[in-house]
Protein backbone atom coordinates (compact mmCIF):
# COMPACT_ATOMS: atom_id res chain seq x y z
CA UNK A 1 0.00 0.00 0.00
CA UNK A 2 1.34 3.65 -1.17
CA UNK A 3 1.72 5.86 1.55
CA UNK A 4 1.15 9.48 1.42
CA UNK A 5 5.16 11.25 1.52
CA UNK A 6 3.88 14.39 3.04
CA UNK A 7 2.05 12.69 5.51
CA UNK A 8 4.36 10.51 6.83
CA UNK A 9 7.24 13.75 6.31
CA UNK A 10 4.65 15.94 8.73
CA UNK A 11 4.16 13.06 11.46
CA UNK A 12 8.49 12.85 11.77
CA UNK A 13 8.28 16.35 12.17
CA UNK A 14 5.98 16.04 14.93
CA UNK A 15 8.14 13.23 16.37
CA UNK A 16 10.87 15.76 16.52
CA UNK A 17 9.35 18.18 18.08
CA UNK A 18 8.22 15.88 20.97
CA UNK A 19 11.30 15.36 21.65
CA UNK A 20 12.93 19.01 21.33
CA UNK A 21 10.96 21.19 24.28
CA UNK A 22 13.03 24.34 23.20
CA UNK A 23 11.34 23.76 19.42
CA UNK A 24 13.16 23.42 15.72
CA UNK A 25 14.32 25.43 13.05
CA UNK A 26 13.16 25.05 9.70
CA UNK A 27 16.89 24.36 8.76
CA UNK A 28 16.67 22.15 11.40
CA UNK A 29 13.68 20.44 10.26
CA UNK A 30 14.91 20.33 6.57
CA UNK A 31 18.08 18.38 7.92
CA UNK A 32 16.47 16.00 9.67
CA UNK A 33 13.93 14.99 7.35
CA UNK A 34 16.18 15.32 4.10
CA UNK A 35 14.54 17.64 2.26
CA UNK A 36 15.07 21.61 1.05
CA UNK A 37 14.12 24.15 3.17
CA UNK A 38 11.11 25.38 0.89
CA UNK A 39 9.60 21.65 1.46
CA UNK A 40 10.01 22.22 5.38
CA UNK A 41 8.74 25.46 5.68
CA UNK A 42 5.51 24.33 3.65
CA UNK A 43 4.98 21.02 5.56
CA UNK A 44 5.16 23.29 9.12
CA UNK A 45 3.16 26.22 8.04
CA UNK A 46 0.18 24.23 6.70
CA UNK A 47 0.63 22.13 10.36
CA UNK A 48 0.34 26.07 11.58
CA UNK A 49 -2.68 26.43 9.71
CA UNK A 50 -4.31 23.56 11.37
CA UNK A 51 -3.03 24.38 15.05
CA UNK A 52 -0.33 21.23 15.39
CA UNK A 53 2.46 22.74 15.30
CA UNK A 54 2.99 27.01 16.80
CA UNK A 55 5.42 29.11 15.88
CA UNK A 56 7.54 30.98 18.80
CA UNK A 57 7.21 34.62 17.45
CA UNK A 58 11.00 35.54 19.20
CA UNK A 59 13.27 33.09 17.80
CA UNK A 60 11.26 32.12 14.72
CA UNK A 61 11.63 28.52 15.80
CA UNK A 62 8.33 25.87 15.76
CA UNK A 63 7.27 23.48 18.74
CA UNK A 64 4.20 21.18 18.91
CA UNK A 65 0.46 23.17 19.14
CA UNK A 66 -2.66 23.01 21.28
CA UNK A 67 -4.35 20.96 18.36
CA UNK A 68 -2.71 18.17 19.73
CA UNK A 69 -4.11 18.53 23.09
CA UNK A 70 -7.74 18.80 21.75
CA UNK A 71 -6.71 15.97 19.39
CA UNK A 72 -5.22 13.92 22.09
CA UNK A 73 -8.33 14.73 24.59
CA UNK A 74 -10.73 13.64 21.75
CA UNK A 75 -8.61 10.18 21.46
CA UNK A 76 -9.64 9.75 25.49
CA UNK A 77 -12.77 10.76 24.91
CA UNK A 78 -13.60 8.03 21.96
CA UNK A 79 -11.72 5.29 23.42
CA UNK A 80 -14.05 2.36 24.32
CA UNK A 81 -11.60 0.72 26.82
CA UNK A 82 -11.09 3.89 28.76
CA UNK A 83 -14.74 4.59 28.31
CA UNK A 84 -15.51 1.43 29.73
CA UNK A 85 -12.49 0.85 32.58
CA UNK A 86 -14.10 3.77 34.33
CA UNK A 87 -16.46 2.72 36.97
CA UNK A 88 -14.47 -0.63 37.38
CA UNK A 89 -10.68 1.02 37.43
CA UNK A 90 -12.52 3.27 40.46
CA UNK A 91 -13.76 0.10 42.41
CA UNK A 92 -10.41 -1.52 42.19
CA UNK A 93 -8.52 1.35 43.40
CA UNK A 94 -10.38 1.52 46.52
CA UNK A 95 -10.44 -2.44 47.08
CA UNK A 96 -7.07 -2.21 46.75
CA UNK A 97 -6.34 0.80 47.99
CA UNK A 98 -3.84 1.77 45.63
CA UNK A 99 -3.65 3.97 42.37
CA UNK A 100 -4.95 2.23 38.98
CA UNK A 101 -3.63 2.95 35.86
CA UNK A 102 -5.21 1.59 32.63
CA UNK A 103 -2.86 1.24 29.49
CA UNK A 104 -2.92 0.10 25.78
CA UNK A 105 0.02 -1.22 23.57
CA UNK A 106 1.22 1.52 21.32
CA UNK A 107 4.38 0.53 19.14
CA UNK A 108 6.86 -0.64 21.34
CA UNK A 109 5.09 1.05 24.59
CA UNK A 110 2.66 1.01 26.60
CA UNK A 111 0.13 4.50 26.75
CA UNK A 112 -1.46 5.19 29.71
CA UNK A 113 -5.61 5.88 29.27
CA UNK A 114 -6.81 6.24 32.36
CA UNK A 115 -5.05 6.66 36.05
CA UNK A 116 -7.22 6.56 39.34
CA UNK A 117 -5.59 8.39 42.44
CA UNK A 118 -4.93 6.06 45.39
CA UNK A 119 -7.73 6.72 47.50
CA UNK A 120 -5.72 7.77 50.86
CA UNK A 121 -3.09 9.03 48.80
CA UNK A 122 -1.15 12.56 49.19
CA UNK A 123 -0.23 14.44 46.42
CA UNK A 124 -0.36 12.36 43.11
CA UNK A 125 0.71 13.12 39.69
CA UNK A 126 -2.13 12.23 36.92
CA UNK A 127 -0.15 10.06 34.85
CA UNK A 128 -2.65 10.01 31.54
CA UNK A 129 -0.81 10.37 28.54
CA UNK A 130 2.75 9.15 30.19
CA UNK A 131 4.13 5.96 27.93
CA UNK A 132 6.22 3.58 29.18
CA UNK A 133 8.66 0.84 27.67
CA UNK A 134 6.80 -2.66 27.56
CA UNK A 135 9.46 -4.49 29.14
CA UNK A 136 9.84 -2.36 32.25
CA UNK A 137 6.34 -2.75 33.58
CA UNK A 138 3.73 -5.31 34.76
CA UNK A 139 1.21 -3.61 32.20
CA UNK A 140 3.56 -4.08 29.32
CA UNK A 141 4.31 -7.41 29.92
CA UNK A 142 1.22 -9.09 30.24
CA UNK A 143 0.07 -7.36 27.36
CA UNK A 144 2.93 -9.06 25.36
CA UNK A 145 2.30 -12.04 27.17
CA UNK A 146 -0.62 -12.49 25.27
CA UNK A 147 0.34 -10.95 21.79
CA UNK A 148 0.70 -13.64 18.88
CA UNK A 149 3.84 -15.01 18.84
CA UNK A 150 5.01 -12.97 15.79
CA UNK A 151 4.86 -10.09 17.58
CA UNK A 152 6.21 -11.22 21.08
CA UNK A 153 9.14 -12.05 18.65
CA UNK A 154 9.83 -9.02 16.95
CA UNK A 155 9.30 -6.87 20.42
CA UNK A 156 11.68 -9.16 22.37
CA UNK A 157 14.15 -8.72 19.88
CA UNK A 158 13.68 -4.52 19.60
CA UNK A 159 15.24 -1.87 21.99
CA UNK A 160 15.28 -2.74 25.37
CA UNK A 161 16.27 0.01 27.69
CA UNK A 162 17.48 0.25 30.63
CA UNK A 163 15.80 2.43 33.19
CA UNK A 164 17.19 1.00 37.28
CA UNK A 165 19.51 -1.49 37.97
CA UNK A 166 16.38 -3.82 37.81
CA UNK A 167 14.91 -3.50 34.83
CA UNK A 168 15.27 -7.05 32.97
CA UNK A 169 16.87 -6.89 29.71
CA UNK A 170 17.76 -10.45 29.04
CA UNK A 171 15.32 -11.57 26.39
CA UNK A 172 16.01 -15.36 28.24
CA UNK A 173 14.58 -14.11 31.34
CA UNK A 174 12.29 -11.92 30.02
CA UNK A 175 10.34 -14.61 28.00
CA UNK A 176 10.49 -16.87 31.21
CA UNK A 177 8.30 -13.60 32.83
CA UNK A 178 5.86 -13.75 29.99
CA UNK A 179 5.35 -17.39 30.55
CA UNK A 180 4.89 -16.90 33.95
CA UNK A 181 2.35 -14.00 33.24
CA UNK A 182 0.70 -16.51 31.05
CA UNK A 183 0.45 -18.99 32.91
CA UNK A 184 -0.93 -16.75 35.93
CA UNK A 185 -2.85 -14.21 34.30
CA UNK A 186 -1.07 -11.78 35.83
CA UNK A 187 2.54 -9.83 35.54
CA UNK A 188 4.26 -8.32 38.11
CA UNK A 189 6.97 -5.36 38.23
CA UNK A 190 9.30 -4.23 41.08
CA UNK A 191 11.16 -1.26 40.49
CA UNK A 192 11.72 -1.78 36.82
CA UNK A 193 10.42 1.44 35.32
CA UNK A 194 11.51 3.73 38.52
CA UNK A 195 12.80 2.80 41.56
CA UNK A 196 10.73 2.26 44.25
CA UNK A 197 7.93 1.53 42.24
CA UNK A 198 5.80 -1.61 41.33
CA UNK A 199 2.62 -3.05 39.84
CA UNK A 200 0.78 -5.55 39.42
CA UNK A 201 -1.25 -5.83 36.25
CA UNK A 202 -3.57 -7.94 34.25
CA UNK A 203 -4.64 -8.24 30.23
CA UNK A 204 -8.13 -7.21 28.70
CA UNK A 205 -9.68 -8.42 25.49
CA UNK A 206 -12.49 -8.01 22.96
CA UNK A 207 -12.87 -10.40 20.80
CA UNK A 208 -10.19 -9.92 18.72
CA UNK A 209 -7.38 -10.75 21.37
CA UNK A 210 -5.66 -8.36 23.52
CA UNK A 211 -5.94 -4.75 23.56
CA UNK A 212 -5.23 -3.42 27.26
CA UNK A 213 -3.97 -4.30 30.42
CA UNK A 214 -5.32 -2.74 34.05
CA UNK A 215 -3.35 -2.66 37.20
CA UNK A 216 -2.20 -1.54 40.27
CA UNK A 217 1.23 0.66 40.90
CA UNK A 218 2.81 2.05 44.00
CA UNK A 219 5.72 2.00 46.13
CA UNK A 220 7.20 -1.66 46.41
CA UNK A 221 6.92 -1.65 50.20
CA UNK A 222 2.57 -1.80 50.26
CA UNK A 223 2.10 -3.31 46.53
CA UNK A 224 4.52 -6.35 47.05
CA UNK A 225 4.30 -6.71 50.81
CA UNK A 226 3.89 -10.33 51.04
CA UNK A 227 1.19 -10.20 53.08
CA UNK A 228 -1.01 -7.64 49.98
CA UNK A 229 0.79 -9.45 47.18
CA UNK A 230 -1.67 -12.07 46.35
CA UNK A 231 -4.93 -10.50 46.93
CA UNK A 232 -3.89 -7.61 44.65
CA UNK A 233 -3.35 -9.84 42.22
CA UNK A 234 -7.00 -11.77 42.79
CA UNK A 235 -8.43 -8.31 42.67
CA UNK A 236 -6.64 -6.82 39.57
CA UNK A 237 -7.02 -10.02 37.39
CA UNK A 238 -11.25 -10.08 38.14
CA UNK A 239 -11.20 -6.53 37.36
CA UNK A 240 -9.41 -7.69 33.92
CA UNK A 241 -11.86 -9.90 33.45
CA UNK A 242 -14.93 -8.34 34.38
CA UNK A 243 -13.70 -5.79 31.59
CA UNK A 244 -12.93 -8.07 28.62
CA UNK A 245 -16.17 -9.47 29.23
CA UNK A 246 -17.58 -5.73 28.95
CA UNK A 247 -15.61 -5.76 25.42
CA UNK A 248 -16.91 -9.06 23.74
CA UNK A 249 -13.65 -10.50 25.39
CA UNK A 250 -15.28 -13.65 26.74
CA UNK A 251 -12.47 -16.23 28.87
CA UNK A 252 -9.28 -14.39 28.37
CA UNK A 253 -7.86 -17.05 30.68
CA UNK A 254 -8.03 -19.51 27.90
CA UNK A 255 -6.18 -17.51 25.30
CA UNK A 256 -2.59 -18.83 26.60
CA UNK A 257 -0.48 -18.37 23.97
CA UNK A 258 2.99 -18.46 24.87
CA UNK A 259 4.22 -22.04 24.14
CA UNK B 1 2.73 30.62 1.36
CA UNK B 2 1.96 27.22 -0.46
CA UNK B 3 0.30 24.71 1.89
CA UNK B 4 0.85 21.00 1.49
CA UNK B 5 -2.39 19.89 0.36
CA UNK B 6 -2.06 15.92 1.68
CA UNK B 7 -1.14 17.31 5.04
CA UNK B 8 -3.67 19.48 5.21
CA UNK B 9 -6.50 16.82 4.43
CA UNK B 10 -4.67 14.88 6.60
CA UNK B 11 -5.79 17.38 9.43
CA UNK B 12 -9.45 17.35 7.99
CA UNK B 13 -9.45 13.65 8.57
CA UNK B 14 -8.21 14.27 12.09
CA UNK B 15 -10.88 17.08 13.06
CA UNK B 16 -13.80 14.66 11.35
CA UNK B 17 -12.17 11.77 13.32
CA UNK B 18 -12.20 13.91 16.56
CA UNK B 19 -16.41 14.57 16.38
CA UNK B 20 -17.23 11.09 15.18
CA UNK B 21 -16.75 8.65 18.37
CA UNK B 22 -17.39 5.63 16.39
CA UNK B 23 -15.22 5.93 13.88
CA UNK B 24 -15.24 6.81 10.18
CA UNK B 25 -15.27 4.29 7.17
CA UNK B 26 -12.94 4.62 3.72
CA UNK B 27 -15.91 5.69 2.10
CA UNK B 28 -17.04 8.73 4.72
CA UNK B 29 -13.93 10.01 4.73
CA UNK B 30 -13.62 10.11 0.88
CA UNK B 31 -16.60 11.89 0.71
CA UNK B 32 -16.16 14.50 3.24
CA UNK B 33 -12.52 15.50 2.11
CA UNK B 34 -14.36 15.49 -1.62
CA UNK B 35 -11.29 13.13 -3.22
CA UNK B 36 -11.59 9.42 -4.30
CA UNK B 37 -11.74 6.42 -1.93
CA UNK B 38 -7.89 5.55 -3.39
CA UNK B 39 -6.62 8.57 -2.21
CA UNK B 40 -8.62 8.57 1.35
CA UNK B 41 -7.29 5.37 1.95
CA UNK B 42 -3.86 6.02 1.48
CA UNK B 43 -4.24 9.18 3.35
CA UNK B 44 -5.68 7.28 6.46
CA UNK B 45 -3.21 4.32 5.83
CA UNK B 46 -0.30 6.77 6.19
CA UNK B 47 -2.03 8.28 9.52
CA UNK B 48 -2.15 4.76 10.99
CA UNK B 49 1.30 4.26 10.00
CA UNK B 50 2.27 6.80 12.63
CA UNK B 51 -0.31 5.61 15.07
CA UNK B 52 -2.01 8.72 14.54
CA UNK B 53 -5.36 6.53 13.67
CA UNK B 54 -6.45 3.39 14.51
CA UNK B 55 -8.69 0.99 11.95
CA UNK B 56 -11.37 -1.22 14.33
CA UNK B 57 -10.76 -5.07 12.98
CA UNK B 58 -14.18 -5.88 13.42
CA UNK B 59 -15.93 -2.88 11.72
CA UNK B 60 -12.86 -1.67 9.35
CA UNK B 61 -13.48 1.76 10.60
CA UNK B 62 -10.95 4.48 11.80
CA UNK B 63 -10.60 6.07 15.15
CA UNK B 64 -8.19 8.38 16.36
CA UNK B 65 -5.12 6.72 17.63
CA UNK B 66 -2.85 6.46 20.51
CA UNK B 67 0.01 8.68 18.98
CA UNK B 68 -2.46 11.67 19.50
CA UNK B 69 -2.47 11.54 23.09
CA UNK B 70 1.57 11.30 23.06
CA UNK B 71 1.53 14.16 20.86
CA UNK B 72 -0.90 16.15 23.24
CA UNK B 73 0.95 14.94 26.35
CA UNK B 74 4.60 16.50 24.69
CA UNK B 75 3.00 19.63 24.08
CA UNK B 76 2.23 19.86 27.59
CA UNK B 77 5.45 19.12 28.81
CA UNK B 78 7.00 21.50 26.26
CA UNK B 79 4.39 24.13 27.02
CA UNK B 80 6.43 27.21 28.76
CA UNK B 81 3.20 29.12 30.69
CA UNK B 82 2.20 25.83 31.66
CA UNK B 83 5.27 24.92 33.60
CA UNK B 84 5.76 28.17 34.67
CA UNK B 85 2.53 28.32 36.02
CA UNK B 86 2.52 24.93 38.10
CA UNK B 87 3.58 26.63 41.73
CA UNK B 88 1.84 30.00 41.56
CA UNK B 89 -1.28 28.50 40.49
CA UNK B 90 -1.03 25.97 43.22
CA UNK B 91 -0.62 28.89 45.18
CA UNK B 92 -3.58 30.56 44.09
CA UNK B 93 -5.63 27.82 44.24
CA UNK B 94 -4.99 26.91 48.00
CA UNK B 95 -4.92 31.07 48.87
CA UNK B 96 -8.54 31.38 46.93
CA UNK B 97 -9.59 27.52 48.61
CA UNK B 98 -11.03 27.40 44.96
CA UNK B 99 -9.91 25.33 41.49
CA UNK B 100 -7.44 27.01 38.86
CA UNK B 101 -7.35 26.63 35.25
CA UNK B 102 -4.53 28.27 32.81
CA UNK B 103 -5.40 28.31 29.38
CA UNK B 104 -4.05 29.54 26.14
CA UNK B 105 -5.76 30.66 22.72
CA UNK B 106 -6.75 28.12 20.21
CA UNK B 107 -8.57 29.90 17.63
CA UNK B 108 -12.12 30.79 18.60
CA UNK B 109 -11.72 28.39 21.48
CA UNK B 110 -9.48 28.84 24.77
CA UNK B 111 -7.64 25.45 25.61
CA UNK B 112 -7.37 24.36 29.30
CA UNK B 113 -3.36 23.49 29.91
CA UNK B 114 -3.11 22.92 33.52
CA UNK B 115 -6.16 22.43 36.29
CA UNK B 116 -5.30 22.41 39.76
CA UNK B 117 -8.29 21.14 41.87
CA UNK B 118 -9.90 22.84 44.85
CA UNK B 119 -8.20 22.12 48.06
CA UNK B 120 -10.77 20.82 49.95
CA UNK B 121 -13.03 19.62 47.30
CA UNK B 122 -14.73 16.06 46.84
CA UNK B 123 -14.97 14.47 43.00
CA UNK B 124 -13.89 16.47 40.48
CA UNK B 125 -12.97 15.51 36.73
CA UNK B 126 -9.64 16.97 35.54
CA UNK B 127 -10.44 19.53 32.65
CA UNK B 128 -6.89 19.65 31.06
CA UNK B 129 -7.26 19.84 26.67
CA UNK B 130 -11.33 21.02 27.62
CA UNK B 131 -12.21 23.28 25.08
CA UNK B 132 -14.55 26.27 25.38
CA UNK B 133 -15.72 29.25 23.48
CA UNK B 134 -13.51 32.50 24.27
CA UNK B 135 -16.77 34.71 25.01
CA UNK B 136 -18.42 32.23 27.51
CA UNK B 137 -15.58 32.13 29.93
CA UNK B 138 -13.50 34.34 32.11
CA UNK B 139 -10.40 32.96 30.64
CA UNK B 140 -11.27 33.61 26.84
CA UNK B 141 -12.74 36.87 27.57
CA UNK B 142 -9.95 38.46 29.48
CA UNK B 143 -7.35 36.89 26.94
CA UNK B 144 -9.42 38.96 24.04
CA UNK B 145 -9.50 42.38 26.03
CA UNK B 146 -5.98 42.08 25.24
CA UNK B 147 -5.33 41.03 21.74
CA UNK B 148 -4.52 43.46 18.93
CA UNK B 149 -8.37 45.40 17.33
CA UNK B 150 -7.56 43.59 14.30
CA UNK B 151 -7.79 40.11 16.06
CA UNK B 152 -10.89 41.21 18.75
CA UNK B 153 -12.60 42.38 15.48
CA UNK B 154 -12.53 39.08 13.79
CA UNK B 155 -13.61 37.30 16.76
CA UNK B 156 -16.45 39.34 17.82
CA UNK B 157 -17.63 38.68 14.34
CA UNK B 158 -17.19 35.16 14.17
CA UNK B 159 -19.77 32.41 15.62
CA UNK B 160 -20.63 33.22 19.10
CA UNK B 161 -23.11 29.71 20.25
CA UNK B 162 -25.35 30.05 22.86
CA UNK B 163 -24.22 27.52 25.86
CA UNK B 164 -26.59 28.63 28.67
CA UNK B 165 -29.30 31.39 29.22
CA UNK B 166 -26.64 33.62 30.21
CA UNK B 167 -23.79 33.28 27.28
CA UNK B 168 -23.71 37.10 26.22
CA UNK B 169 -23.84 37.50 22.23
CA UNK B 170 -24.80 40.68 21.98
CA UNK B 171 -21.89 42.29 20.70
CA UNK B 172 -21.93 45.43 21.95
CA UNK B 173 -22.75 44.30 25.17
CA UNK B 174 -19.50 41.84 24.50
CA UNK B 175 -17.40 44.88 23.77
CA UNK B 176 -18.29 46.99 26.89
CA UNK B 177 -17.39 43.44 28.95
CA UNK B 178 -14.12 43.59 26.91
CA UNK B 179 -13.62 47.10 28.16
CA UNK B 180 -14.17 46.32 31.51
CA UNK B 181 -11.71 43.30 31.68
CA UNK B 182 -9.02 45.74 30.30
CA UNK B 183 -9.77 48.85 32.68
CA UNK B 184 -9.68 46.40 35.70
CA UNK B 185 -7.01 43.46 34.49
CA UNK B 186 -9.77 40.72 34.48
CA UNK B 187 -12.40 39.56 33.83
CA UNK B 188 -15.47 37.11 35.27
CA UNK B 189 -18.01 34.75 33.78
CA UNK B 190 -21.28 34.08 35.33
CA UNK B 191 -23.13 30.52 34.33
CA UNK B 192 -22.12 31.80 30.61
CA UNK B 193 -20.56 28.30 29.62
CA UNK B 194 -22.72 25.92 32.46
CA UNK B 195 -25.39 26.60 34.02
CA UNK B 196 -24.01 27.69 38.16
CA UNK B 197 -20.45 27.72 37.36
CA UNK B 198 -18.54 30.76 37.44
CA UNK B 199 -14.95 32.36 36.98
CA UNK B 200 -12.65 35.21 37.32
CA UNK B 201 -9.77 35.37 34.83
CA UNK B 202 -6.58 37.60 34.13
CA UNK B 203 -4.42 37.74 32.00
CA UNK B 204 -0.55 36.24 31.15
CA UNK B 205 1.76 38.53 28.70
CA UNK B 206 5.06 37.33 27.06
CA UNK B 207 7.26 40.18 25.71
CA UNK B 208 4.93 39.65 22.44
CA UNK B 209 1.72 39.94 24.07
CA UNK B 210 -0.91 37.97 25.82
CA UNK B 211 -0.44 34.21 26.06
CA UNK B 212 -3.11 32.68 28.04
CA UNK B 213 -4.98 33.66 30.99
CA UNK B 214 -5.13 31.96 34.53
CA UNK B 215 -8.10 32.24 36.77
CA UNK B 216 -10.46 30.74 39.57
CA UNK B 217 -13.36 28.36 38.41
CA UNK B 218 -15.78 26.98 40.92
CA UNK B 219 -19.66 27.80 42.14
CA UNK B 220 -21.17 30.75 41.53
CA UNK B 221 -22.36 30.70 45.26
CA UNK B 222 -18.72 30.79 46.08
CA UNK B 223 -16.86 32.61 43.54
CA UNK B 224 -18.69 35.63 43.00
CA UNK B 225 -20.05 35.82 46.71
CA UNK B 226 -20.17 39.58 47.15
CA UNK B 227 -17.18 39.21 50.08
CA UNK B 228 -15.36 36.69 48.15
CA UNK B 229 -15.63 38.40 44.62
CA UNK B 230 -13.10 41.21 45.42
CA UNK B 231 -10.47 38.83 47.09
CA UNK B 232 -10.70 36.51 43.94
CA UNK B 233 -10.21 39.00 41.45
CA UNK B 234 -7.18 40.68 43.18
CA UNK B 235 -5.63 37.10 44.01
CA UNK B 236 -6.13 36.03 40.53
CA UNK B 237 -4.64 39.39 38.87
CA UNK B 238 -1.92 38.93 41.23
CA UNK B 239 -0.64 35.75 40.03
CA UNK B 240 -1.33 36.46 36.34
CA UNK B 241 1.33 39.45 37.21
CA UNK B 242 4.00 37.46 38.89
CA UNK B 243 3.27 34.85 35.95
CA UNK B 244 3.64 37.44 32.80
CA UNK B 245 6.75 39.05 35.30
CA UNK B 246 8.66 35.31 34.89
CA UNK B 247 7.68 35.30 31.12
CA UNK B 248 9.37 38.41 30.51
CA UNK B 249 6.07 39.93 29.74
CA UNK B 250 6.60 43.27 32.12
CA UNK B 251 4.24 45.46 33.27
CA UNK B 252 1.23 43.51 31.72
CA UNK B 253 -1.66 46.97 33.27
CA UNK B 254 0.05 49.31 30.75
CA UNK B 255 -0.52 47.57 27.73
CA UNK B 256 -4.31 48.53 27.16
CA UNK B 257 -5.32 48.23 23.75
CA UNK B 258 -9.23 48.52 23.57
CA UNK B 259 -9.80 51.78 22.28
Amino acid sequence: MATVQAVARAMEILRGLAGAPRGLGVTEVAARLGVAKPTAHALLRTLADGGLVNQDHNTGKYRLGPALLELGNAYLETHELRARSLILADSLASRANEAVWVAVPSGDHVLVVHHVFRPEGAVQILEVGAVLPWHACALGKVMVAYLPEADRVRLLAGALPVLTGSTVTDTARLRAELEDANRNGYAVEDGEAAIGDAGIAAPVFDSDGVVGAIGVVGPVERVLAPERRETHAVLVRETAKLLSRDLGGGRPMLRRVVA
